[in-house]
Protein backbone atom coordinates (compact mmCIF):
# COMPACT_ATOMS: atom_id res chain seq x y z
CA UNK A 1 0.00 0.00 0.00
CA UNK A 2 2.85 2.03 0.35
CA UNK A 3 3.87 1.61 -3.17
CA UNK A 4 3.02 4.74 -5.34
CA UNK A 5 2.12 2.67 -8.08
CA UNK A 6 -1.13 1.09 -6.38
CA UNK A 7 -4.96 2.18 -8.47
CA UNK A 8 -8.08 1.56 -5.85
CA UNK A 9 -11.45 1.88 -6.50
CA UNK A 10 -13.94 2.34 -3.25
CA UNK A 11 -17.60 2.40 -3.55
CA UNK A 12 -19.77 4.46 -0.98
CA UNK A 13 -17.24 6.97 -1.22
CA UNK A 14 -18.94 10.19 -0.66
CA UNK A 15 -19.32 9.51 3.00
CA UNK A 16 -18.97 7.90 6.28
CA UNK A 17 -15.83 5.46 5.90
CA UNK A 18 -15.39 5.49 1.99
CA UNK A 19 -14.87 9.01 2.56
CA UNK A 20 -12.38 8.78 5.21
CA UNK A 21 -10.30 6.09 3.07
CA UNK A 22 -10.50 8.25 0.34
CA UNK A 23 -8.94 11.04 2.48
CA UNK A 24 -6.57 8.96 4.38
CA UNK A 25 -5.15 7.44 0.82
CA UNK A 26 -4.70 10.95 -0.90
CA UNK A 27 -3.40 12.50 2.34
CA UNK A 28 -1.08 10.38 3.54
CA UNK A 29 2.89 9.76 3.03
CA UNK A 30 2.97 7.64 0.13
CA UNK A 31 -0.44 8.54 -1.40
CA UNK A 32 -2.11 6.06 -3.97
CA UNK A 33 -1.42 6.53 -7.91
CA UNK A 34 -5.24 6.70 -8.57
CA UNK A 35 -8.33 6.70 -6.48
CA UNK A 36 -11.52 6.26 -8.47
CA UNK A 37 -13.93 7.35 -5.91
CA UNK A 38 -17.13 6.03 -6.58
CA UNK A 39 -20.72 6.97 -5.56
CA UNK A 40 -24.31 7.10 -6.76
CA UNK A 41 -25.22 10.33 -7.00
CA UNK A 42 -21.58 12.52 -7.75
CA UNK A 43 -23.83 15.88 -8.67
CA UNK A 44 -25.84 16.16 -5.78
CA UNK A 45 -25.50 17.44 -1.93
CA UNK A 46 -24.33 14.07 -0.39
CA UNK A 47 -21.52 14.21 -2.51
CA UNK A 48 -20.16 17.59 -1.64
CA UNK A 49 -17.37 16.89 0.24
CA UNK A 50 -16.06 13.88 -1.71
CA UNK A 51 -16.29 16.26 -4.51
CA UNK A 52 -14.28 19.24 -2.91
CA UNK A 53 -11.95 17.15 -2.04
CA UNK A 54 -10.96 15.89 -5.66
CA UNK A 55 -11.19 19.37 -6.67
CA UNK A 56 -7.79 18.89 -3.90
CA UNK A 57 -6.48 16.50 -5.25
CA UNK A 58 -6.97 16.34 -9.12
CA UNK A 59 -4.56 13.81 -9.99
CA UNK A 60 -5.15 11.40 -7.90
CA UNK A 61 -9.00 11.74 -7.30
CA UNK A 62 -11.31 10.45 -10.07
CA UNK A 63 -15.21 10.59 -8.88
CA UNK A 64 -16.79 7.88 -10.75
CA UNK A 65 -20.71 7.42 -11.09
CA UNK A 66 -21.82 3.93 -9.90
CA UNK A 67 -25.33 3.11 -8.46
CA UNK A 68 -23.91 -0.75 -6.71
CA UNK A 69 -27.83 -2.19 -7.40
CA UNK A 70 -27.68 -1.41 -10.70
CA UNK A 71 -25.44 -3.86 -12.91
CA UNK A 72 -25.89 -1.89 -16.24
CA UNK A 73 -24.11 1.55 -14.01
CA UNK A 74 -21.93 -0.97 -12.81
CA UNK A 75 -20.68 -2.15 -15.93
CA UNK A 76 -20.10 1.39 -17.73
CA UNK A 77 -18.21 2.22 -14.24
CA UNK A 78 -15.97 -0.42 -15.32
CA UNK A 79 -15.64 0.41 -19.06
CA UNK A 80 -14.72 3.90 -17.63
CA UNK A 81 -11.97 2.68 -14.93
CA UNK A 82 -10.31 0.20 -17.68
CA UNK A 83 -10.42 2.89 -20.39
CA UNK A 84 -8.30 5.09 -17.81
CA UNK A 85 -6.23 2.27 -16.03
CA UNK A 86 -5.30 0.15 -18.93
CA UNK A 87 -3.03 -2.77 -19.37
CA UNK A 88 -1.95 -2.09 -15.99
CA UNK A 89 -5.31 -2.75 -14.55
CA UNK A 90 -6.37 -2.09 -10.99
CA UNK A 91 -5.17 -2.74 -7.87
CA UNK A 92 -7.69 -2.95 -5.45
CA UNK A 93 -11.33 -3.22 -5.09
CA UNK A 94 -12.96 -1.76 -2.13
CA UNK A 95 -16.50 -2.52 -1.89
CA UNK A 96 -17.67 -0.27 0.86
CA UNK A 97 -21.54 0.55 -0.07
CA UNK A 98 -24.01 -0.90 2.18
CA UNK A 99 -26.86 -0.75 4.03
CA UNK A 100 -28.19 -1.37 7.20
CA UNK A 101 -31.93 -1.68 9.27
CA UNK A 102 -32.02 -2.67 12.79
CA UNK A 103 -35.10 -5.11 13.07
CA UNK A 104 -35.94 -7.97 14.80
CA UNK A 105 -36.79 -11.11 12.44
CA UNK A 106 -40.44 -10.63 13.59
CA UNK A 107 -40.35 -7.07 12.47
CA UNK A 108 -38.56 -7.97 9.00
CA UNK A 109 -40.42 -7.97 5.88
CA UNK A 110 -39.46 -9.99 2.51
CA UNK A 111 -38.44 -6.50 0.99
CA UNK A 112 -35.65 -5.63 3.60
CA UNK A 113 -34.32 -8.90 3.45
CA UNK A 114 -34.35 -8.66 -0.20
CA UNK A 115 -32.90 -4.86 -0.78
CA UNK A 116 -30.24 -5.38 2.12
CA UNK A 117 -29.57 -8.54 0.58
CA UNK A 118 -29.15 -6.85 -2.87
CA UNK A 119 -27.22 -3.87 -1.91
CA UNK A 120 -24.91 -5.76 0.28
CA UNK A 121 -24.31 -9.16 -1.58
CA UNK A 122 -25.63 -9.07 -5.44
CA UNK A 123 -24.24 -5.89 -5.38
CA UNK A 124 -20.27 -6.27 -4.22
CA UNK A 125 -20.93 -9.60 -6.67
CA UNK A 126 -21.78 -8.18 -9.55
CA UNK A 127 -18.70 -5.48 -9.16
CA UNK A 128 -15.67 -8.34 -8.21
CA UNK A 129 -17.25 -9.76 -11.58
CA UNK A 130 -17.05 -6.77 -13.69
CA UNK A 131 -14.02 -5.41 -12.42
CA UNK A 132 -12.32 -8.70 -12.53
CA UNK A 133 -10.12 -7.98 -15.69
CA UNK A 134 -9.37 -5.49 -14.41
CA UNK A 135 -8.08 -6.85 -11.26
CA UNK A 136 -6.56 -9.55 -13.62
CA UNK A 137 -4.51 -7.25 -15.76
CA UNK A 138 -3.19 -5.74 -12.68
CA UNK A 139 -1.91 -9.35 -11.27
CA UNK A 140 -0.38 -10.14 -14.32
CA UNK A 141 0.84 -6.25 -14.83
CA UNK A 142 2.63 -6.64 -11.28
CA UNK A 143 6.29 -8.60 -10.98
CA UNK A 144 5.87 -9.18 -7.59
CA UNK A 145 5.37 -12.48 -6.14
CA UNK A 146 2.99 -14.15 -4.02
CA UNK A 147 -0.28 -11.75 -3.27
CA UNK A 148 -1.20 -8.34 -2.05
CA UNK A 149 -3.24 -4.97 -2.03
CA UNK A 150 -0.86 -3.49 -3.76
CA UNK A 151 -0.71 -6.41 -6.57
CA UNK A 152 -4.58 -7.18 -7.04
CA UNK A 153 -7.09 -7.62 -4.23
CA UNK A 154 -10.82 -7.40 -2.88
CA UNK A 155 -11.47 -5.71 -0.06
CA UNK A 156 -15.28 -6.46 1.04
CA UNK A 157 -16.19 -4.26 4.30
CA UNK A 158 -17.68 -6.91 6.57
CA UNK A 159 -18.65 -6.45 10.06
CA UNK A 160 -18.66 -8.24 12.82
CA UNK A 161 -22.60 -8.84 13.10
CA UNK A 162 -21.94 -10.90 10.44
CA UNK A 163 -20.29 -13.66 12.44
CA UNK A 164 -22.38 -16.42 13.70
CA UNK A 165 -20.08 -16.73 16.68
CA UNK A 166 -21.01 -12.96 17.73
CA UNK A 167 -24.71 -13.54 17.55
CA UNK A 168 -25.70 -15.09 21.20
CA UNK A 169 -23.68 -12.06 22.81
CA UNK A 170 -24.75 -9.05 20.69
CA UNK A 171 -28.32 -9.97 19.19
CA UNK A 172 -30.49 -8.79 21.98
CA UNK A 173 -28.85 -5.23 21.74
CA UNK A 174 -28.71 -4.93 18.22
CA UNK A 175 -30.32 -7.32 15.74
CA UNK A 176 -30.55 -6.17 12.52
CA UNK A 177 -31.21 -9.69 11.13
CA UNK A 178 -31.32 -8.96 7.30
CA UNK A 179 -27.89 -7.02 7.99
CA UNK A 180 -26.57 -9.96 9.89
CA UNK A 181 -27.69 -12.29 6.74
CA UNK A 182 -26.63 -10.09 3.98
CA UNK A 183 -23.24 -9.89 6.00
CA UNK A 184 -22.84 -13.47 6.80
CA UNK A 185 -23.62 -13.76 2.99
CA UNK A 186 -20.88 -11.68 2.03
CA UNK A 187 -18.38 -13.45 4.24
CA UNK A 188 -19.41 -16.60 2.10
CA UNK A 189 -19.15 -15.00 -1.05
CA UNK A 190 -15.70 -13.62 -0.23
CA UNK A 191 -14.27 -16.44 0.70
CA UNK A 192 -15.47 -18.42 -2.39
CA UNK A 193 -14.11 -15.75 -3.99
CA UNK A 194 -10.82 -16.32 -2.57
CA UNK A 195 -10.81 -20.04 -3.84
CA UNK A 196 -12.01 -18.79 -7.10
CA UNK A 197 -9.41 -16.13 -7.67
CA UNK A 198 -6.26 -17.55 -6.04
CA UNK A 199 -5.16 -18.57 -9.47
CA UNK A 200 -5.60 -15.33 -10.95
CA UNK A 201 -3.01 -14.23 -7.57
CA UNK A 202 -5.86 -12.02 -6.77
CA UNK A 203 -6.30 -12.44 -2.99
CA UNK A 204 -9.68 -11.58 -1.50
CA UNK A 205 -10.51 -10.69 2.47
CA UNK A 206 -13.14 -9.77 4.30
CA UNK A 207 -12.95 -6.67 6.84
CA UNK A 208 -15.30 -5.68 10.16
CA UNK A 209 -14.28 -1.68 10.26
CA UNK A 210 -15.29 -2.12 14.21
CA UNK A 211 -18.33 -0.42 15.43
CA UNK A 212 -17.93 3.15 13.89
CA UNK A 213 -19.57 6.66 14.88
CA UNK A 214 -20.90 7.17 11.47
CA UNK A 215 -24.38 7.60 9.92
CA UNK A 216 -24.65 4.00 9.94
CA UNK A 217 -23.14 3.13 13.03
CA UNK A 218 -24.93 5.54 15.02
CA UNK A 219 -23.51 7.90 18.18
CA UNK A 220 -23.76 4.88 20.10
CA UNK A 221 -20.48 3.74 18.01
CA UNK A 222 -16.60 3.00 19.69
CA UNK A 223 -14.21 4.51 17.63
CA UNK A 224 -14.33 7.26 15.07
CA UNK A 225 -13.82 7.10 11.01
CA UNK A 226 -10.45 8.44 10.91
CA UNK A 227 -9.59 5.13 13.88
CA UNK A 228 -11.24 2.45 11.82
CA UNK A 229 -9.78 3.16 8.62
CA UNK A 230 -6.11 4.01 9.55
CA UNK A 231 -6.39 0.47 11.38
CA UNK A 232 -8.16 -1.06 8.10
CA UNK A 233 -5.25 0.86 6.11
CA UNK A 234 -2.73 -1.23 7.93
CA UNK A 235 -4.14 -3.96 7.35
CA UNK A 236 -4.81 -3.78 4.02
CA UNK A 237 -0.86 -3.31 3.69
CA UNK A 238 -0.27 -6.11 5.79
CA UNK A 239 -1.82 -8.60 3.53
CA UNK A 240 -0.81 -11.71 1.96
CA UNK A 241 -1.43 -15.05 0.26
CA UNK A 242 -1.60 -15.92 4.36
CA UNK A 243 -4.42 -14.27 4.89
CA UNK A 244 -6.60 -15.06 1.52
CA UNK A 245 -9.99 -15.68 2.61
CA UNK A 246 -9.61 -13.95 5.87
CA UNK A 247 -11.72 -12.35 7.83
CA UNK A 248 -10.15 -10.15 10.24
CA UNK A 249 -11.28 -7.11 12.17
CA UNK A 250 -9.58 -3.13 11.89
CA UNK A 251 -6.96 -4.29 14.25
CA UNK A 252 -6.03 -7.52 12.50
CA UNK A 253 -7.47 -9.50 14.55
CA UNK A 254 -9.13 -12.55 13.11
CA UNK A 255 -12.70 -12.86 13.51
CA UNK A 256 -14.31 -16.26 13.76
CA UNK A 257 -16.93 -17.09 11.09
CA UNK B 1 -40.79 -37.56 18.73
CA UNK B 2 -42.20 -40.32 19.54
CA UNK B 3 -44.65 -38.88 21.11
CA UNK B 4 -48.06 -38.99 19.99
CA UNK B 5 -49.33 -36.15 19.79
CA UNK B 6 -46.73 -34.20 17.53
CA UNK B 7 -47.89 -32.14 14.95
CA UNK B 8 -45.51 -31.29 11.72
CA UNK B 9 -45.46 -28.86 8.96
CA UNK B 10 -43.03 -29.97 6.27
CA UNK B 11 -42.05 -28.02 3.06
CA UNK B 12 -41.15 -29.58 0.02
CA UNK B 13 -42.84 -32.49 0.42
CA UNK B 14 -43.43 -34.31 -2.19
CA UNK B 15 -40.14 -34.94 -3.17
CA UNK B 16 -36.77 -36.25 -1.83
CA UNK B 17 -36.27 -35.43 1.15
CA UNK B 18 -39.57 -34.27 2.24
CA UNK B 19 -41.48 -37.23 0.82
CA UNK B 20 -38.99 -39.35 2.53
CA UNK B 21 -40.10 -37.22 6.37
CA UNK B 22 -43.55 -37.65 5.43
CA UNK B 23 -43.06 -41.25 4.67
CA UNK B 24 -41.34 -41.87 7.80
CA UNK B 25 -43.69 -40.08 10.40
CA UNK B 26 -46.78 -41.93 9.31
CA UNK B 27 -44.67 -45.58 8.98
CA UNK B 28 -42.64 -45.44 12.32
CA UNK B 29 -43.85 -47.25 15.30
CA UNK B 30 -45.06 -43.82 16.77
CA UNK B 31 -46.28 -41.90 13.84
CA UNK B 32 -47.37 -38.80 14.26
CA UNK B 33 -50.60 -37.22 15.18
CA UNK B 34 -50.86 -34.83 12.42
CA UNK B 35 -48.43 -34.18 8.85
CA UNK B 36 -48.36 -31.13 6.86
CA UNK B 37 -47.37 -32.03 3.66
CA UNK B 38 -46.78 -28.86 1.48
CA UNK B 39 -46.20 -28.53 -1.93
CA UNK B 40 -46.98 -25.63 -4.63
CA UNK B 41 -48.85 -27.99 -6.57
CA UNK B 42 -50.51 -30.79 -5.02
CA UNK B 43 -52.56 -31.46 -8.14
CA UNK B 44 -49.81 -32.23 -10.65
CA UNK B 45 -47.79 -34.97 -11.44
CA UNK B 46 -44.76 -34.41 -9.18
CA UNK B 47 -46.74 -34.63 -5.94
CA UNK B 48 -48.25 -38.13 -7.13
CA UNK B 49 -46.41 -40.07 -4.51
CA UNK B 50 -47.24 -37.94 -1.82
CA UNK B 51 -50.74 -37.99 -2.92
CA UNK B 52 -50.50 -41.57 -3.07
CA UNK B 53 -49.18 -41.75 0.46
CA UNK B 54 -51.40 -39.17 2.28
CA UNK B 55 -54.34 -41.59 0.47
CA UNK B 56 -53.40 -44.50 2.77
CA UNK B 57 -52.35 -42.63 5.58
CA UNK B 58 -55.60 -39.99 5.64
CA UNK B 59 -56.40 -39.53 9.50
CA UNK B 60 -52.14 -38.06 9.59
CA UNK B 61 -51.45 -37.03 6.36
CA UNK B 62 -52.68 -33.40 4.76
CA UNK B 63 -51.47 -32.13 1.82
CA UNK B 64 -51.30 -28.77 1.82
CA UNK B 65 -50.72 -26.16 -1.02
CA UNK B 66 -48.07 -23.50 -0.25
CA UNK B 67 -45.66 -21.82 -2.96
CA UNK B 68 -42.75 -21.26 -0.14
CA UNK B 69 -41.91 -18.04 -2.63
CA UNK B 70 -45.43 -16.60 -2.52
CA UNK B 71 -46.14 -14.52 1.19
CA UNK B 72 -50.16 -14.99 0.31
CA UNK B 73 -49.73 -18.14 -0.36
CA UNK B 74 -47.98 -18.91 2.80
CA UNK B 75 -50.45 -16.74 4.94
CA UNK B 76 -53.20 -18.87 3.18
CA UNK B 77 -51.91 -22.27 4.70
CA UNK B 78 -50.75 -20.26 7.80
CA UNK B 79 -54.49 -19.90 7.96
CA UNK B 80 -55.54 -23.16 7.20
CA UNK B 81 -53.11 -24.92 9.75
CA UNK B 82 -54.33 -22.81 12.52
CA UNK B 83 -57.66 -23.70 11.61
CA UNK B 84 -57.06 -27.64 12.11
CA UNK B 85 -54.75 -27.27 15.18
CA UNK B 86 -56.60 -24.67 16.47
CA UNK B 87 -54.87 -23.75 20.83
CA UNK B 88 -53.01 -26.74 20.59
CA UNK B 89 -50.65 -25.21 17.83
CA UNK B 90 -48.03 -26.91 15.59
CA UNK B 91 -45.23 -28.49 17.46
CA UNK B 92 -42.46 -28.76 14.28
CA UNK B 93 -41.93 -26.82 11.38
CA UNK B 94 -39.77 -28.23 9.39
CA UNK B 95 -38.64 -25.95 6.25
CA UNK B 96 -37.11 -28.49 4.06
CA UNK B 97 -37.83 -26.60 0.39
CA UNK B 98 -34.94 -25.35 -1.32
CA UNK B 99 -32.96 -24.94 -4.55
CA UNK B 100 -29.56 -25.61 -5.65
CA UNK B 101 -27.95 -23.98 -8.77
CA UNK B 102 -24.52 -25.38 -8.86
CA UNK B 103 -21.65 -22.60 -10.97
CA UNK B 104 -19.23 -20.88 -10.31
CA UNK B 105 -19.45 -16.84 -8.90
CA UNK B 106 -18.39 -15.70 -12.56
CA UNK B 107 -21.05 -17.87 -13.85
CA UNK B 108 -23.57 -17.17 -11.58
CA UNK B 109 -25.64 -13.76 -12.46
CA UNK B 110 -27.43 -11.42 -10.13
CA UNK B 111 -31.26 -12.80 -10.70
CA UNK B 112 -29.57 -16.67 -9.99
CA UNK B 113 -28.13 -15.01 -6.58
CA UNK B 114 -31.54 -13.13 -5.74
CA UNK B 115 -33.82 -16.67 -6.93
CA UNK B 116 -31.74 -18.45 -4.66
CA UNK B 117 -31.40 -16.26 -2.05
CA UNK B 118 -35.90 -15.84 -2.23
CA UNK B 119 -36.37 -19.48 -2.09
CA UNK B 120 -33.86 -20.65 0.37
CA UNK B 121 -33.83 -18.00 2.72
CA UNK B 122 -36.45 -15.11 2.50
CA UNK B 123 -38.89 -17.92 1.93
CA UNK B 124 -38.22 -20.01 5.28
CA UNK B 125 -38.13 -16.52 7.12
CA UNK B 126 -41.82 -15.69 5.80
CA UNK B 127 -42.80 -19.16 6.81
CA UNK B 128 -41.17 -19.31 9.95
CA UNK B 129 -43.00 -15.75 10.88
CA UNK B 130 -46.19 -16.82 9.46
CA UNK B 131 -46.30 -19.92 11.55
CA UNK B 132 -44.95 -18.62 14.69
CA UNK B 133 -48.20 -18.07 16.69
CA UNK B 134 -48.58 -22.26 15.66
CA UNK B 135 -45.18 -22.71 17.30
CA UNK B 136 -46.41 -20.36 20.31
CA UNK B 137 -49.64 -21.63 20.94
CA UNK B 138 -47.68 -25.60 20.66
CA UNK B 139 -45.75 -24.20 23.03
CA UNK B 140 -47.91 -22.74 25.71
CA UNK B 141 -50.17 -25.80 25.19
CA UNK B 142 -47.39 -28.21 26.31
CA UNK B 143 -46.36 -29.52 29.55
CA UNK B 144 -42.75 -30.55 29.23
CA UNK B 145 -40.37 -28.33 30.49
CA UNK B 146 -37.47 -26.93 28.37
CA UNK B 147 -37.04 -27.32 24.51
CA UNK B 148 -37.65 -30.03 21.93
CA UNK B 149 -39.19 -30.84 18.57
CA UNK B 150 -41.83 -32.76 20.45
CA UNK B 151 -43.32 -29.20 22.06
CA UNK B 152 -42.33 -25.65 19.59
CA UNK B 153 -39.19 -26.02 17.18
CA UNK B 154 -38.29 -24.98 14.09
CA UNK B 155 -36.22 -26.90 11.99
CA UNK B 156 -34.29 -25.31 8.97
CA UNK B 157 -32.49 -28.19 6.14
CA UNK B 158 -29.23 -26.40 5.80
CA UNK B 159 -25.74 -27.83 3.85
CA UNK B 160 -22.48 -28.31 4.99
CA UNK B 161 -21.79 -26.10 1.91
CA UNK B 162 -23.04 -22.70 3.71
CA UNK B 163 -20.16 -23.87 6.28
CA UNK B 164 -17.49 -21.18 6.12
CA UNK B 165 -15.22 -23.97 7.61
CA UNK B 166 -15.59 -26.05 4.39
CA UNK B 167 -14.61 -24.17 1.60
CA UNK B 168 -11.42 -24.38 1.18
CA UNK B 169 -11.99 -28.21 1.00
CA UNK B 170 -15.31 -28.31 -1.12
CA UNK B 171 -15.25 -25.60 -3.37
CA UNK B 172 -13.11 -27.00 -5.99
CA UNK B 173 -15.34 -29.93 -6.82
CA UNK B 174 -18.75 -28.39 -5.83
CA UNK B 175 -18.31 -25.01 -5.99
CA UNK B 176 -22.16 -23.64 -6.31
CA UNK B 177 -21.45 -20.01 -4.62
CA UNK B 178 -25.32 -18.84 -4.85
CA UNK B 179 -26.60 -21.58 -2.48
CA UNK B 180 -23.40 -21.68 -0.72
CA UNK B 181 -24.14 -17.52 0.02
CA UNK B 182 -27.91 -18.74 0.58
CA UNK B 183 -27.18 -21.97 3.01
CA UNK B 184 -24.61 -19.61 5.55
CA UNK B 185 -27.43 -17.03 5.07
CA UNK B 186 -30.09 -19.45 6.36
CA UNK B 187 -27.92 -20.46 9.22
CA UNK B 188 -27.68 -17.16 10.69
CA UNK B 189 -31.36 -16.78 10.27
CA UNK B 190 -32.02 -19.75 12.33
CA UNK B 191 -29.18 -18.67 15.21
CA UNK B 192 -30.89 -15.21 15.20
CA UNK B 193 -34.53 -17.10 15.75
CA UNK B 194 -33.03 -19.07 18.24
CA UNK B 195 -32.17 -15.81 20.35
CA UNK B 196 -35.16 -13.90 19.61
CA UNK B 197 -37.84 -16.79 20.39
CA UNK B 198 -36.36 -18.48 22.87
CA UNK B 199 -38.36 -16.91 25.59
CA UNK B 200 -41.12 -18.20 23.68
CA UNK B 201 -39.73 -21.69 24.43
CA UNK B 202 -39.31 -22.44 20.60
CA UNK B 203 -36.11 -24.52 19.69
CA UNK B 204 -34.72 -23.35 16.27
CA UNK B 205 -32.12 -25.64 14.65
CA UNK B 206 -30.41 -26.16 11.44
CA UNK B 207 -29.36 -29.87 9.99
CA UNK B 208 -27.43 -30.91 7.63
CA UNK B 209 -28.97 -33.85 5.64
CA UNK B 210 -25.69 -35.14 4.49
CA UNK B 211 -24.70 -35.35 0.76
CA UNK B 212 -27.93 -37.14 -0.47
CA UNK B 213 -28.96 -38.51 -4.05
CA UNK B 214 -31.67 -36.68 -4.51
CA UNK B 215 -32.90 -34.68 -7.32
CA UNK B 216 -30.70 -32.17 -5.84
CA UNK B 217 -27.75 -34.30 -4.46
CA UNK B 218 -27.74 -35.67 -7.27
CA UNK B 219 -25.94 -39.55 -8.45
CA UNK B 220 -22.80 -38.79 -6.80
CA UNK B 221 -24.05 -38.48 -3.71
CA UNK B 222 -23.08 -40.22 -0.40
CA UNK B 223 -26.26 -42.16 0.97
CA UNK B 224 -29.65 -42.76 0.05
CA UNK B 225 -33.08 -40.63 1.28
CA UNK B 226 -34.15 -42.92 3.87
CA UNK B 227 -30.98 -43.26 5.63
CA UNK B 228 -30.38 -39.26 5.55
CA UNK B 229 -34.23 -39.05 7.31
CA UNK B 230 -33.47 -42.10 9.85
CA UNK B 231 -30.64 -39.88 11.04
CA UNK B 232 -32.53 -36.54 10.74
CA UNK B 233 -34.94 -38.17 12.57
CA UNK B 234 -33.28 -39.04 15.36
CA UNK B 235 -31.35 -35.83 15.36
CA UNK B 236 -34.49 -34.18 15.86
CA UNK B 237 -35.98 -36.10 18.36
CA UNK B 238 -32.87 -35.67 20.29
CA UNK B 239 -32.74 -32.11 20.42
CA UNK B 240 -32.58 -30.06 23.79
CA UNK B 241 -32.05 -26.32 24.74
CA UNK B 242 -29.18 -27.33 24.98
CA UNK B 243 -28.95 -26.94 21.25
CA UNK B 244 -30.99 -24.24 20.07
CA UNK B 245 -29.29 -22.35 17.42
CA UNK B 246 -26.93 -25.64 16.75
CA UNK B 247 -25.84 -26.43 12.92
CA UNK B 248 -25.93 -30.07 13.22
CA UNK B 249 -25.30 -32.97 10.81
CA UNK B 250 -27.60 -36.04 10.33
CA UNK B 251 -25.39 -38.18 12.46
CA UNK B 252 -25.47 -35.34 15.06
CA UNK B 253 -22.37 -34.10 14.86
CA UNK B 254 -21.84 -30.25 15.15
CA UNK B 255 -20.43 -28.47 12.10
CA UNK B 256 -18.18 -25.35 12.46
CA UNK B 257 -19.47 -22.31 11.10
Amino acid sequence: MAARNVSVLITGANRGLGLEMVKQMVQCQHPMKKVFACCRDPDGPRAEALQALAKKHPDIIKVIQMDTADLSSIKQSAQQVGSLVGTRGLNLLINNAGMLIKSIMQETSAEDMQTTFNTNVTGPMNIMKEFLPHLRAAAKASAMPGMSCSKAAIINISSLLGSMAAVKETYGFFPAISYRVSKASLNMLTLCAAEELKNDGILCASLHPGWVRTDMGGEEGEIDAPESVQGMMKVMASLTEQQNGAFLDFKGESISW
